[in-house]
């Protein structure tokens, strides 16, 4: 169920950056993940290759990595911040044919880090999908959404809870 | 149906980029479409916001268009680029309670610009969320995928085609 | 009236950045403005666009939060910062033909938020100029100043008071 | 005298990227300049710590020449560009007391480079008020325009001409 | 044997972009190598872990190419260029203990790659210091220089040759 | 003497960016050197151009401060920080025909400044290549070692003691 305001609007409805300097330090860490779909010959030709020197899936992981650290530079209205842990594990998909990406970030601080785990995640799926899309253009990405959060004044959050 | 070589991988299994130098300039192009899936709660909401000042899908369009332009940054082999045109259009849903985020780019060059297109989409779509978060942590990303592509050897392709 | 040093230098005349290390964390703000000065045809266009669909002073808005945070990379002495808040209001002129920008910078932090404020209103002013190039070219970007500071060893600082 | 579009926003109002794929590859160049206007004293202090090692001028210089090539991220809709050619000149002012800020930028390309050299001459401006705010908070930056710009179908533009 | 210019200066000793607008578009591409220096032990574990998930090596192959594509944001006048390929080699060293970096960068343009391709192998060296630095702070990186370059007016230069 | 862990990797092998949120905000600082190594002739034009101008040595001094600043966007698993002090001294080399870079980097916060510090000799020593590479491409970098750091649970560690 929706909330009732968009915190990013003032008044008049014009964009700007919220003002967290008198939220408290806490520490905060948010989980997300998404998934690339594909062919079977397309992912067992990442796994096969990736069996060997592990390119594919250590490109996209460090990918994510960085673009955690870019977050506040590609959402306009995301606060920079010091994030303190960024880890992405990429796996088979045990439920569908394909990769799946799972970010955990976290920091000790004002705002919490769900734009940085879902960029992370996003990131690296696209990256999958460039090192893959010779093999396949119908690669589908999706899934993408937030599964937990922790600290912060709204505390715990756990989808589908 | 999957293809014979992951281009980015050297014949022992290692990342680099690959030599475009004697690729043709052709004008290329790529259009490829996401979707962000919310409550109608969440969705009346931005719609409202939309119709006083049209900020949510305003930034996220820019944010789009500027994400584009650091696909390089971003996704470790690809090549920079200098992209001529981008294009977001942002609909409501037709099939689905959300936003469509579609991204056109092209340009007159050496290699494609899929990823390009695809980060726009990806980007919009963090964007929205990110906007709208305050309203719903459960909203989803999903169905990133290219929709066509022309110019290049490689010629047009188009999706389901 | 002139302090009495230019802090960015050593004793030999050199750059560097100067230590805050151990400055005190207070609540800091600043704000700025600028104006953009055009024919009252270009001024009525903008204003015309802006008042179906909002984009050049959206636009603009968006480029100078973005800017804000992209201080320390473009200004060479200036400190990482952990920017909390960043507004940026655009007026119509009052006394002058044109479109008058106003911006406020804060942080919980160990240095002055100025060169972000600044630089904010300089990128927003040039973001203007950009999207109404097409109509007048002698559009003059001006009036860039300081209006106020707080927080710091230095407290309150208000222009010509 | 205003022109009669706004070429960045589509039919419907909304931002995007302006196709230049088509455009011809001409030899273009464009010069801008603006000013910082200070005290006598602080201008003394600069110009006096110019005299024995040039710090506050080079630095500023650096900073616009670096600033030119950042354009592209900063102002949403300007292309991504490979300039030829930047130079950035900085001399005491004739007419006012501060310093005069010129930018030249030049490419072979298929568009203007307008925004780079108004970009460049703004970040040099902003970097001269970063190394001398300690002195004098009261600086003023302003009489950003352009000067004149060759190249492209619409050809030689010289201001008040 | 040194030649004539300091080619960044101007006339009167100030740093500016050289133009290469009129220079011709030749493929152009420039070798360069340096190693880190480290113990045996530190080496060892570097290797076997990388026999194990190939990390530390596939994350500083991956740094030095990203590395590449940021060179003219790291070089105050380096010109922005479209790279059309990056290769980075990392092996053990023959005649030292550790390991060996090389670069290869090549692109069509009107200017060399000789920053580019020391860039990626300076980033590549710093990479595998961070990534071991845990074991051994006293390694030391070196030995970077240019190895070859072809293309362009001053065409083929070969070290030691 | 080698240590017992590389921390970045994780059980398994795979990268990710440690944590730090529990570390203890210390006052740190670190301080690393490097050289380029040149013919007498190349030498002694950079010293005679900045002994007028300064350009070159100045340059390099920016550039290694702004690129301190971007170590967690050059370095995958560097974290994000607050830098509070940045300082470069070149000087001629003493034992070897060259100059030599030192830097100084100092912060109040939860990790070290090596990786900080070891990047901006790094960017100073490829400027200083650059500005000179037209009279000579036979320059050497190298000698790129932490020289002590301070602060942290480590303590103070210094090079050969």
């Amino acid at each position: 169920m929706a909330g009732d305001k968009l915190t990013h609007l003032t008044g008049d409805g014009s964009a700007y950056m919220v003002d967290v300097a008198d939220k408290n330090v806490t520490r905060r860490e948010a989980v997300a993940s998404g998934r690339v779909m594909m062919s079977a010959d397309t992912l067992a030709a990442i796994l096969a290759g990736d069996a060997k020197k592990g390119d594919v899936i250590g490109t996209a992981r460090i990918a994510g990595i960085m673009a955690a650290k870019k977050t506040h530079e590609l959402i306009p209205l995301c606060h920079p911040l010091m994030l303190s842990k960024i880890n992405i594990d990429i796996d088979q998909g045990t439920d569908f044919t394909g990769l799946s990406v799972t970010a955990t970030v976290s920091l000790s601080g004002k705002t919490g880090v769900e734009m940085e785990t879902l960029t992370a995640v996003s990131v690296a799926c696209l990256t999958i999908y460039d090192m893959a899309k010779a093999l396949e253009k119908d690669m589908e990405i999706g899934d993408i959404k937030l599964i937990s959060k922790t600290g912060g004044k709204s505390g715990t959050w756990t989808r589908g809870a």
